[in-house]
């Protein structure tokens, strides 16, 4: 159950789908030099594998306890998160004003890439850390800024999102938590749940976003408010001091991530818990989605590491346990590995398919943040930043489907020890079930690619983009380097066709949307699965082409490598985007059909 | 969490799809009239729903435990296994003349769904009871039917299947357990795992059949014999006597199923576990497969109980939780149930039309079966015989896969609550993960459709499928009965692409396979996918044309049941059937493409 950084493939998206060596290029990215990227790449996968992915399987079985009121996570993760924070790898991305190293947050998704991949339930604690971040960052004062950020970004002390409560999950806008004015500060009252690394013993303060409604704010979203509470008021010197009123009440027996704590949070059970306001009042929904956007980014990298480590694990199985022959073996041949058989191949080539496709997706995604923040250009930022939200979501549900998928094969390439938890198998699929849960349901995200991201601009971006994937088909229909030979033209042919089909299903939704909102609705996830499907083979195609351009150039190429880019593309394109059509047929006349079931029908 | 039993669905398929009126024809299925039908399932309804449903969560939450060498059920375990021995469900379909009650397999399919539903880790218990059963009145001696028949038919005693062993799962030819003759019976000496209810509590004594090789027989699968080794020796009177020498040495833990204890059991430890050969020495694989297809097909409907049972509790939460507003509803209103979130009832909706179709697919099995045992002319039962074997690995590996999916789906109904092990989602989600493993992996279920039901006669029978499903396209298309009026044509097209499509694969597997049978094998699962997807989709077809002549034919039909199996196949044909053309693509030219990536590129 040993992991491995997949350092080749970060280094080559970064170079082939991010575009690192123009990143590096824009103020502020300068030090991200190609030599950096790989220091910081082999680093960082040093500290995953040998720090952090040992304590996983031992993290799952321990979970987090809460004793006493206080939380007490698995052993060897206090010493690890130290470990973590001393070598600076939760600053990674930011701003260097207040001890961040500034570097792009294309390299830093892929070093929480390794980490999520080491050990998913600890690396929601900087995830965390990193949308309190944001929040400040965006909207703080700058005292506020000047008190809290340092702290942060060195991951000294962690950060919370509290929005959940029992009767306001996916629907923020009914929350009940109140904030009384007192003073400079509120007294927050309330009870919030699935708070991850809601309380713990990692850092020595946590430092809750909450949303509450101040007293007489209108309901629903227009009401809410974002405050900052720490869990330790900090002293005149900034260390933390006296104790807040809010406390863990209870954790959740989940289905996996057992070792992140999700709480159930009490605020001002006594006298109020003292919180600030964060920007202002009645703007808490605007400033959460300020961080929404790279949260879920986070979440869909999530989906990859998991897929990234359920797949090595199945891989590692494959090429040892010996069971039955080979198709072409002698009838009196030993046992083969079971990799030799087509459809265990066909399994691992699926699981590295969707796990190369979704780490091109997220990486993408991220560089087009790099250039939202730091593009001189206003245009070009504001490019970035439309290409950014329509990635957002797709990234998000694509590649978290795509995390649970490939845990699911893992754990079929196991057969019957795939099904007993010492194995580690299940782990993965126990714990990738969440994401496509957390920070928004894929279904969420289904809506918001359709009305905000679709819908709101006449489909202006996704014209955009699709214009870039016909560039890719047309660049790959008269690509005539060799490596291209056997699967470019079956490439591009299946990619056309799927961008068809996307073209197809947009077009529809964008005729229907208007006036019949419900039967756009009922086809948002297939549109969503499709749009995902066809960004996953696009950047696949793209990552070929880059493959056997190198192929023919590099002196001294690392030809299984790139020539296995190639086939995997080739894989991706005969084996998942032809279901792209299918999903179109589901937009456009299927899933409206479910509507004709009433009620009494189910 | 509680269950109720489909009886009104169940009731029927029954009818519709296994003519049990002409079931009932037939000899020794006289006592299959309608108003028995009806009280079997009715109270084999109570039972689950009474007695064994209310074990499912305390069962999963305490598992079963090995104590002092002994294996304890948790709690209740015992108590409902005897209410379920007492009222005699465990004989329903077995042989009179050993203490059964000889009614139709496919009415104790039913019945069996049903107990699969209220608590997959109880079910298991009579499920391995059942394979034993079969062997024994296929392959044993009159003495040994005389002396352990009765027990197990009435479940007082309960029965294992012992294949498994460390290096030898789907390859069960590499087993290397010995029996060594001695006088008329043989010492058995070797360590078997997995062994479902390999001990327990509930039962007073536990049969387990056993592949071992005897002294000098040849390797692989040839030299494989079966064995009968009882945990108590019967004594004089056939009552439980001295303690055989094998023992449970230890249960898994697991994923799911906690309460199924899946033992490790050594055998001859000491002097050697005493057992007595089933059928001919070195034929123990032949004797296993008489009773796989069973077993395979009891384990498909679990995959359709899981199913039922993971709807049902998820269509109770989306008419009770209420979270935002419907698309069409006032700004103001208040919040609304989800079920009225078009993405929501999609969801449900698939749900439905999974299990539904999953039911008719296992229960048109089992009459096939029951026409293979009981026809009167031997050309009609060799006929039945041919197509309950080629359903069986469909029914396996689809209803399974459909069991994932829609526990899948029914925890991501409940979104962040899904997540919580309290809820139960969570544990059919874990559950159902098993059925594509055992009793054959899914993987195993598509190579023995590809190779022995398809390719063995050259494809007569699947063609002789084909020309049926042929056969509902046109009467669907030219059917004018008023309920078929909006569905009727969109559900026949939709089943002729996937008609068209699965015949395109099917001709390329015949023309290929016998060739290149690693391309071939390649394909094995997506054309299995395919195959199941289509069946699933004709069946509710003929549901759907059998509901619209009720709706015209009865005086007081049922509306909202029978209109709804109209809608929930036309809904599978819009939604789930056009992927059949991306599968069969997928079979003829994505699979194979898998065997171009070469061990260097994994």
């Amino acid at each position: 159950m040993s992991y491995s950084a997949p350092i080749k493939d970060m280094s080559f998206l970064l170079r082939e789908i991010c575009d690192m060596a123009a990143l590096a290029q824009l103020p502020g990215y300068e030090e991200a030099t190609p030599d950096l990227v790989e220091t910081v790449l082999e680093e960082a996968g040093k500290l995953s594998a040998e720090v952090v992915a040992p304590l996983n399987h031992s993290g799952d079985l321990e979970g987090a306890l809460l004793e006493n009121g206080r939380v007490r996570t698995a052993a060897g993760f206090p010493e690890a998160y130290r470990q973590f924070v001393e070598g600076g790898w939760n600053a990674l991305p930011f701003d260097p004003d207040h001890g961040g190293q500034g570097l792009p947050w294309s390299l830093a998704i892929a070093t929480h890439e390794m980490l999520q991949s080491a050990n998913m339930a600890f690396s929601l604690c900087p995830l965390l850390t990193s949308g309190s971040v944001h929040l400040l960052q965006a909207h703080g004062t700058p005292a506020q800024k000047a008190l809290y950020l340092p702290k942060l970004i060195s991951g000294e002390w962690s950060g919370t999102m509290n929005l959940t409560e029992p009767q306001a999950g996916s629907d923020v806008g009914a929350l009940r938590t109140r904030a009384v004015k007192d003073g400079e500060a509120y007294r927050i009252y309330g009870q919030k749940i699935f708070i991850t690394w809601g309380d713990h013993d990692c850092a020595e303060n946590i430092v809750h976003m909450v949303l509450a409604r101040t007293e007489g704010a209108p309901g629903g979203t227009k009401g809410i408010s974002l405050f900052l509470v720490p869990k330790f008021l900090p002293d005149a010197d900034g260390k933390p001091g006296r104790r807040n009123d809010l406390r863990c009440v209870s954790l959740e027996h989940k289905l996996g991530i057992n070792a992140s704590p999700t709480a159930v949070m009490a605020y001002g059970d006594d006298e109020g818990a003292t919180g600030w306001l964060i920007g202002e009042a009645c703007q808490g929904m605007a400033a959460m989605f300020t961080m929404m956007n790279n949260a879920r980014l986070e979440v869909g990298t999530q989906g990859v590491a998991i897929a990234e480590r359920a797949y090595q694990q199945a891989l590692a199985y494959a090429r040892e346990r010996r069971q039955g022959r080979a198709l072409d073996a002698a009838p009196t041949a030993a046992a083969d590995v079971i990799l030799r058989h087509p459809d265990v191949r066909r399994m691992l080539a699926t699981m590295k398919a969707l796990t190369e496709a979704g780490r091109a997706m997220a990486y993408l995604a991220a560089a087009a943040m790099d250039r939202a923040q730091a593009a001189p250009d206003a245009a070009e930022r504001a490019a970035a930043e439309r290409r950014f939200a329509l990635l957002t979501p797709l990234v998000k549900a694509w590649c978290t489907d795509a995390g649970s998928q490939v845990a699911d094969l893992g754990i079929q390439v196991h057969g019957g020890v795939g099904f007993i938890e010492e194995t580690g198998a299940a782990q993965h699929y126990r714990d990738a079930r969440i994401l496509r849960i957390y920070e928004g349901t894929n279904g969420i995200q289904a809506i918001d690619l359709l009305s905000r991201k679709l819908l709101r601009d006449g489909g202006a971006e996704v014209k955009a983009l699709q214009a870039e994937i016909a560039e890719t088909v047309a660049a790959l229909t008269k690509c005539d380097l060799p490596g291209l030979a056997a699967a470019g033209l079956p490439t591009a042919a299946a990619l056309e066709a799927a961008l068809d089909a996307q073209g197809a299903a947009t077009d529809w939704l964008l005729a229907h949307g208007p006036g019949d909102p419900a039967a756009a609705a009922a086809g948002a996830t297939p549109y969503c699965q499709l749009f995902g499907t066809l960004l996953g083979g696009w950047l696949l195609a793209r990552s070929a082409l880059a493959a056997a351009a190198r192929l023919a150039e590099e002196e001294a190429p690392d030809r299984p490598f790139l020539e296995g880019k190639i086939k995997t593309a080739h894989f991706f394109a005969a084996n998942l985007l032809p279901h792209c059509q299918a999903l179109a047929e589901t937009v456009t006349q299927g899933a409206p059909s479910c509507l004709a079931l009433d009620d009494a029908t189910f």
